[in-house]
This record gives C-alpha cells, structure tokens and sequence, in this order.
C-alpha cells in the first residue's frame, strides 16, 4: 500500500489529467492513493498531515537521500507489504516534526509542488513496470 | 540564448500545454527554443542533433553533475551571453560523440524524456524568477 499525503488539490488541470494517467497505470501492481489535505493555515496543515499518517512516514524533500531509480525501486519493494506513507510539502514546506522523519529526495533543485507529484508518481511506475526499474 | 535540442515531438499534450506555458513565462526574460529534431535511425537522429549545435553543448543526463536550483542558476546565467544548447536525449539515450559533451544532471532518477523537458522548463523559470531562485 501506498499512500501519498500532500496538501491541496493538484493544479493545473494538465498535471491533474498526468496524476489520474499514473495511478491508473500504477494500481495494475498495487494499491496507491493520494490523500489530500485541506487546511486552513500552516500550522493546520501540519497537524492534519501527522493525523493523516497511518503508515511509515518518508518525507520527499530537497535535502533527503538521492536514490537513483534502481534504488528507489528496491526501497519502494523492500516497504510496500508494510504500507508507506509519503509526504510532499505545500509551497511553504513542512514543519519541524514532520521534517524528522526519513527523508529521501528526487532531485538536489527545487521544484514546484504540483510537478514532483507527477515526477514522484512516474517514478512509482517505473519501480514496477519491468520494461523501466533496472 | 538558450536552446533545448531533442528528438520527436512533446507528448502527451498535457505535456505540450506545460511546455508551451513555461516558454512563455521564460520568454519574458530571455531567448528561448526548442529544436525538436525528426530522425529516420538512432545513427540520423545522432548525426541531426550534431548539425543543429550552434551554441556551447550540455547534454541533459542522468550521470551528469548534479546541480541545486541556486547553483543551476549561477551556471546559466553565467553562460546565457554566449548561447548555450542543452541536449535531452530520446528513449533511446544519445550516441558516444554526444556523451562527450559536459553533463549535467537534474536527478539521479532516470525519468521519462518527454517529463524531462518539463522539468528542465520549470528549472529554467525558476533560474529567472527571483521569487524562487535561490
């Protein structure tokens, strides 16, 4: 089980089309689902992502472990049975005790929120589909 | 000057929609274009992308130095004057005389080529946008 936690609705419309693509293709292999949260401030969206958790925690952020995508392939399959939760910050980041847990990053730059859903999705894909992972 | 040299077409066309989005956006700052090149043969689309080369070449490519946001930045606009032509590779990857030029590399992550250019797009914008470029 994978569940992917992240704050608002994903924009635009195009993104939005990509991420329906993905988890479509992805939930032939597993079971994936995309929480979002709605909040009404930083701190209310801190709190909703902790209570939102109910699997091991793993952060996507600039600074985590850089995998490569035979890598991220091995630690997606290693975790899957158990369930993981993954969190993507908003446009403002994440607080301070979510920045604890397990962090692992796709990239040194910084991109927009809404595309690293899409990248982080297609990265799932190919930890699946054979033709991809190696 | 920048230029982005890459085979085929970008797909789908919620791709394309982005794609066309952050040239826009970038075109208030600079001179961009993309040269999508048509190739019969892995050997034509090597040789095509080889003649399109006007300006210094990158190749975009997964064993490439890894740059942050910032640093990406320092580099681009350090080199904009003189022109430069990122080189993003199809499905099939790039021939020798092509891996010869410097790297750079957006993630250790290998991602689908076409996701590619959007990545590299928003990376440019951001490189521009005080907003986000340090």
């Amino acid at each position: 089980m994978i569940r992917i936690i992240c704050p608002g609705k994903t924009e635009p419309k195009e993104l939005k089309i990509l991420q329906d693509y993905y988890l479509m293709l992805i939930k032939k292999w597993t079971k994936i689902e995309i929480i979002e949260i709605k909040a009404k401030s930083y701190k209310d969206e801190c709190e909703k992502i902790l209570k939102a958790i109910k699997y091991k925690p793993i952060l996507l952020d600039v600074e985590g472990e850089l995998f490569s995508t035979e890598e991220f392939t091995k630690f997606l399959l290693n975790n899957l049975n158990f369930g993981i939760d993954f969190i993507i910050g908003g446009p403002f980041g994440v607080c301070e005790e979510i920045k604890k847990f397990k962090k692992i990053s796709l990239s040194r730059m910084t991109f927009n929120h809404n595309l690293i859903r899409i990248m982080f999705l297609e990265q799932i894909y190919r930890a699946f589909n054979p033709k991809f992972n190696k």
